[in-house]
């Protein structure tokens, strides 16, 4: 409650709206007024005597601090100010993005098999306090206070290598690793170093929009590979091309993950044919049917693949980071464009999350929801087995959705728009094509929803399927 | 010390280091190997076992968890790893950015006349901590482990109307300002979206080389645009540029408040020439002799100023973050870009400023700093009047920093290379210029160096400076 008053009081003294030249009322009279014991106000009053809002005179009361005077709203005659829109001086060229329009308030429906949002509830909120508190630490307050373009979090750095690189196979140096904002944020690094060199990019069709939009933003011509069932095709990757997006752990949207033979023959690709890859590692910790698959970055032994990691999945995607592994020329480039966006994720969650590895809540809250999204990955399993047997499942064995398809003639967004109403939303498939020319396919995103209500969400998309077909 | 067990502990676990088939040294062996209490060591290992490092068998003690097999390192054989540097695959062109390159241990240096970092001291670490755990609630957590391309943290944006935007005479509505990860992001932000239109950038020269290096990244042509003691001189601003870059509270770097009636002429321009002005809002809350200027934005009613702002000053830089206030059309195209670049700024980071808004502690922060400014800056004005007297000081009246120019042949690097030795960094003013065409000027930031060793500094300068003469 001090606080809050506190608030009330100190934004009634910003806007000008308490007399100077008064005392403000008494803690009696304002006790009465908020419902709340004098000894609250009156730690309020004091609060704000040491914010120096007020200036407690003694006998008379307290007054707001004449110096306030000055920050106060330099214009109070703003409630006249013309709020006709003015038409805006210039216009901008088309993006050429492609946004996915989900509802606002998604996470209100019953059934939101969309996004990978993690479920707030797994959050290990008391581990990641503990890692603030002790990130806050006077000693470390130069630290993270402090703003330097040119270094990541050493101590981050060290926890990457340690705890995740690791179990990926993946030996790095320091000058080999960078820290970025989210993966999105990586993509979009290695996109404007790379538009540079002014090749074409390829990518996995159907793939993931975030990389897309990331490329095609900074102006690199797209080009959409192909996938099978054992990922990406390389021999159908055209000869010009400088860069390869692939998502081998989990192909995005369809969550095959390719096979090690395919990846032999895709580094093989990327050296005769003179091309890099960028290797994102989409959701390389969930696998519930076989162990992980070694990264592609493990098995090469040229530098030609780029490794993106996120820890959006892993920690939590409100925290925003994510990392790029590559050859310290490459990295040496990233940091530079890096520095120029944004100089550097900021400090005091790079060291909060470095606590969080050091400390071993990392690995123990990987483990609780590995656990959790196997359990709900089988009860999926076992729904779509029983209620949804009338489409093709493509198959795979891991991630946190599944990647479905209807037979010839089948219309996936008419089914999104149907679902819309029961109360379920999926993404449709065509948003993931770079022509966006397929509408038999959409994806189902388990993460978000309840484990309890998955088996009668899938009866309702059942029910739909069959309306539709 | 519970917390460092832990952490050796667990990284012994993760490396593969610690048998499995045997139990862990007993509570007494290691508290003796550490030299702590049996208790300690005890509370250690029960977080290990919380944390499901280990498990614990009543008797026999306590063993790694069975499960940490699976992500121990894959490779321990890394160690014969082939360290060899590997050419780069790639070479990218040249960047054409200018990077200032500093002592990386600059702040280690007795007298660092440079950069603007605020003194760490300065921060209110208690009532950072304070906000840190109220943003920590619980209830809260929904809010700030999600991901949202769309939407700000409405508290920060409120709060950044009500506290900071009514300071500078701003009204804004919301759609009218983004969040961005400080305002070096806002500039890349811009000068994506303005490169599309491929018309040239005007800077002011000399002038803030970060926005010329955003600007440049992106592709744009640069056209440098000169000032005299009231600022940017709007007649000098070609036709043709489309977008101008200024710092009228404050120019970076020679600290000229720009006139009134130069403010008035530039608008005017703006609406004769058809160009927009971006007005990066400098360190507007620094004046020690008169009060602030209204900012431009305020001035302007044809939605041509966009206005730049950040909390790195007045808040602290590790926590990177700042705002662009602009047309709600100009608003939702950087909006995408920052989406497609980074999703959004933490938004953990971003409820805690809120808090630190809402509670009046940056307000009180605020008038700390700057009453120590004001005192440096009136030591910095004595010491070089009374030292500093032959060279030519370019006048002003805030900011936290000072503009010094010698007489014709006077060379600015050779005196900044001389000074370093004798333990003064101060900023040669050609990196400031365009085409780095001036050496007579250099820049003096005071904001890092204490109080008392201001004179000493300003003596040593002087003594060099006649030297080089």
């Amino acid at each position: 409650m001090r606080d809050q008053i506190c608030e009330v009081v100190s934004a009634a003294i910003m806007s000008g709206s308490l007399a100077h030249d008064r005392p403000l009322p008494s803690c009696r009279e304002l006790a009465i007024q908020f419902g709340v014991s004098r000894n609250t106000v009156f730690a309020a009053y004091n609060r704000l005597v040491d914010l120096e809002f007020l200036v407690s005179h003694n006998r008379s009361g307290y007054f707001v601090n004449p110096h306030m005077a000055d920050l106060q709203m330099l214009e109070n005659d703003r409630n006249g100010f013309d709020r006709d829109p003015i038409p805006c001086p210039v216009s901008f060229p088309s993006n050429n993005l492609m946004p996915i329009v989900n509802p606002l308030d998604w996470s209100a429906y019953p059934y939101p098999f969309i996004y990978n949002q993690i479920d707030p509830d797994l959050f290990p909120v008391d581990s990641w306090r503990e890692c603030t508190r002790q990130a806050l630490g006077r000693k470390k307050m130069p630290v993270w206070t402090s703003d330097s373009v040119e270094s990541d979090s050493s101590q981050l750095v060290q926890q990457l290598r340690q705890r995740l690189l690791n179990t990926r196979g993946i030996y790095a140096d320091e000058d080999e690793i960078l820290i970025t904002l989210g993966s999105q944020n990586a993509l979009f690094i290695l996109g404007t170093i790379f538009a540079r060199l002014g090749k074409p990019i390829a990518l996995e069709d159907p793939g993931f929009f975030g990389a897309r939009n990331a490329f095609r933003f900074v102006g690199s011509e797209l080009i959409g590979v192909p996938i099978d069932s054992a990922g990406i095709i390389p021999s159908k990757i055209p000869e010009q091309c400088q860069l390869v997006f692939t998502t081998p752990s989990h192909q995005f949207p369809t969550m095959i993950t390719m096979s090690l033979s395919r990846r032999e023959e895709l580094l093989e690709a990327a050296a005769a044919k003179d091309f890099l890859i960028i290797e994102d590692d989409y959701e390389a910790e969930m696998n519930y049917v076989a162990k992980a698959s070694p990264s592609m970055r493990s098995m090469d032994s040229t530098g030609r693949v780029i490794y993106v990691g996120s820890l959006s999945k892993t920690v939590s995607p409100g925290i925003r980071l994510g990392f790029i592994v590559a050859h310290r020329d490459i990295i040496r480039e990233a940091r530079v464009a890096r520095g120029v966006m944004m100089r550097h994720p900021p400090t005091i969650v790079q060291e909060i999350v470095a606590l969080f590895f050091q400390l071993g809540h990392y690995d123990a809250h990987l483990r609780n929801i590995e656990r959790r999204y196997q359990e709900r990955w089988h009860a999926m399993d076992s729904a779509m087995t029983k209620h949804l047997g009338i489409l093709e499942r493509t198959q795979s064995e891991g991630g946190t959705s599944f990647w479905l398809t209807g037979p010839e003639g089948f219309d996936a967004s008419e089914l999104a728009v149907r679902l819309r109403s029961k109360g379920v939303l999926i993404d449709r498939g065509q948003d993931y094509y770079l022509n966006g020319d397929n509408s038999r396919s959409f994806r189902l995103g388990f993460a978000y929803v309840p484990i309890s209500k998955l088996e009668d969400g899938i009866k309702i998309i059942a029910e739909e399927v069959r309306a539709v077909l």
